[in-house]
């Protein structure tokens, strides 16, 4: 059985921690299991790194960017290999490219293209824990690369798919994924499963668990992602198991629910309603680069309609200065600005096959005072806009009306 | 023309630093020449690393340490190539194993089989300065090595072989190589040029400026190493260049003084003068890995012998340790053992083939009440071992004795 495993930079940020993940890793090769290991950079030294760089100058080459980034998993995974050694357990650290994980050459954000495992394999066939820098690939130029935000998780997600492993193990500094985020709710419970499409709802709705990114790539292997916690005793059955397919719950469709404060709201007040409109809005924001999130567009009256869409915290001053100017030339009435709204959604790839789950949302929502400014759906999520002060109210109203807190 | 320049620890130790070190890399391409740069890691960074292992592992693996041991020096080539971007000048950062450098695979101290320098080529078709991360080169398997001491010295020397350089240029925190170290003796001068062959003398007696290794390297291909200041500014004609040949110069051949405190000496007194005896001590010294220097055997009286020889101060222990029982087994009378001695050297090609030398050596010595503890000699040395304390005064009298303040 091979099985990967993966380690956070706050799991290997220290020495004694190194030697923390160095026992469980070991415990699990004495079991005669074959055993890779992706880490990410010791605790802070990627952002230290950066700033390096940005000192040196203000705007590093990418390629140069990369190869220094990448030392930060080098030094992270020959440190707990010697970790391991020094526990008698044999291990070798491996390099990105060393470790076979090819790559295009997008420096900073760079894509998977295959792994080629023969190295991992005679690693293996000698008796070897590995030890695989995460985050980090080889360019066709014998470049390094960076993966870019995700990066590590992905390592060890596309590595898993290419040994065919049993199962990919991300530990982290959570015990797993909840009902929501335990903060806002302490009543919030860890689930023993979920579905990769709801997991990949949950992180695009603001759950930050875990990246889109490598679930994803767990949802086009089959790879089962077991989230769990560096800290808690191995075997003891914690975590949350992240699965392609997973047994539909019969009593209670909502999965978990997901608040994202990274939003920011732009409403056209009173456009005139006619054909390609929304291309004449939408173009100019995709062409700087700006992801716009949710849309709605509301008919109005007197073939007026209002058009409502929301942008990211970070593209939120560029959206303005390109759509103050398109207001007008669109002949809108005014436009709106808001960045003091929150995102709640409700997910589970249950409430598709069930009715009932809106109308409970926003009554439950309205009962406890909390004002809905927009509602979108997918087949999988139910999501209001609500004012920023709300949220975490709202968070609390709806897991409790829909009984997360309770085990099925 | 292609000239490759390295920069120590020192020159790239801050962010400072890098940056007038990329200034003088700019100013050399601005002229239209191909340069490569190594580098070595910043500052202490080597030591930083290497203390980070022994915390994890007392007993680091020397395949992990040299993974870990080789992000030093990639980091500052990273760092550089991004200030040479600041300043305008194109610069691609690489690795040992992209710069083409082959080595065995002794971990630790690896040497260096061969170089492609196809990737270099390409990029200094491309209009690229290339920053090479010194120290270091790929095994046959695909792993990172270090090249132990003098490491990126010799990346430098053998990169400038295998381009073709017109010169190999190493800048550090000495002006050059001197008639002896100014810090003894305030009147030392800076040579402007020096024999391989003397220099290679120099450096085995104590003169640190440059390993041994890449001055045999040097001597080897016939490449020209200018040694100097990364402070100086370039084209002050600064420096000493060591080449393969240099012009004699005929008032006199006693080019450089050295003094090497690292020293040790045992004596075996009245040892059997039989043969086979010298195999019989230092056999088992050798099976130690103990590296013996000077060996002296005097005649002494009725067939009995003096056997004197000396070791570095890292071996002395052990040296005792085996010395002392095979004393002994020999017969021999007793051992004596002093660390209170320094080796005072005077080297220059030129004193093959003139007598008078050692004469003036020793009566100089003489007059000024030093005592000398032991003779030895080469073709271009003269050695002699005085106690500790007169070291320093025993410099100070050869260099005016034999007038190396005079310019010649």
């Amino acid at each position: 059985m091979t099985v990967v495993q993966k380690y956070g930079g706050t799991s290997v940020g220290s020495v004694e921690r190194l030697r923390n993940v160095a026992h469980r890793v070991a415990s699990r090769a004495i079991d005669g299991e074959q055993v890779a290991v992706v880490v990410s950079a010791m605790g802070k030294t990627t952002d230290d790194l950066l700033a390096l760089a940005r000192d040196v100058n203000p705007r590093p080459p990418r390629r140069e960017t990369d190869l220094l980034m990448a030392t930060g998993e080098m030094v992270s995974s020959a440190l707990l290999a010697m970790a391991l050694g020094d526990l008698g357990c044999p291990a070798v650290a491996l390099t990105g490219a060393q470790a076979g994980v090819f790559t295009d050459e997008t420096f900073g954000r760079a894509r998977i293209r295959g792994i080629d495992t023969w190295r991992i394999e005679e690693e293996f066939s000698a008796g070897n824990v590995v030890v695989v820098a995460g985050f980090q690939g080889q360019s066709p130029q014998g470049d390094y690369v960076t993966l870019g935000r995700g990066g590590s998780d992905t390592s060890a997600v596309a590595l898993g798919a290419a040994l065919n492993a049993s199962q990919v193990e991300i530990y982290t500094d959570v015990q797993g994924i909840y009902t929501t985020d335990p903060r806002i709710e302490p009543k919030a419970r860890c689930l023993k499963d979920i579905a990769a499409e709801e997991m990949l709802e949950a992180a695009q709705q603001g759950a930050g668990v875990m990246h889109p990114r490598a679930v994803e790539l767990g949802l086009l292997y089959d790879m089962p992602i077991l989230v769990a916690s560096s800290q808690a005793e191995f075997g003891s059955g914690g975590g949350t198991i992240i699965r392609r397919e997973v047994q539909m719950e019969p009593e209670n469709r909502v999965r978990t629910i997901a608040l994202d404060r990274d939003v920011a709201s732009v409403t056209l007040r009173h456009v005139p309603d006619r054909p390609g409109i929304a291309a004449q809005i939408f173009g100019p924001l995709a062409d700087a680069g700006i992801s716009v999130d949710t849309i709605v567009q509301n008919a109005s009256e007197l073939q007026l309609t209002d058009l409502t869409f929301t942008v990211t915290d970070d593209d939120w001053e560029r959206t303005q200065e390109i759509s103050k100017p398109l207001a007008g030339d669109l002949g809108a009435a005014n436009v709106l600005f808001d960045r003091d709204l929150v995102k709640v959604s409700l997910i589970g790839t249950g409430m598709q096959s069930g009715p009932g789950y809106a109308a409970t949302m926003f009554r439950s929502l309205s009962e406890a005072g909390i004002n809905i400014e927009l509602i979108t759906t997918s087949e999988i999520r139910i999501t209001c806009l609500v004012r920023a002060d709300r949220g975490d109210e709202a968070v609390r109203v709806l897991h409790s009306a829909f009984e997360l807190d309770q085990e099925v």
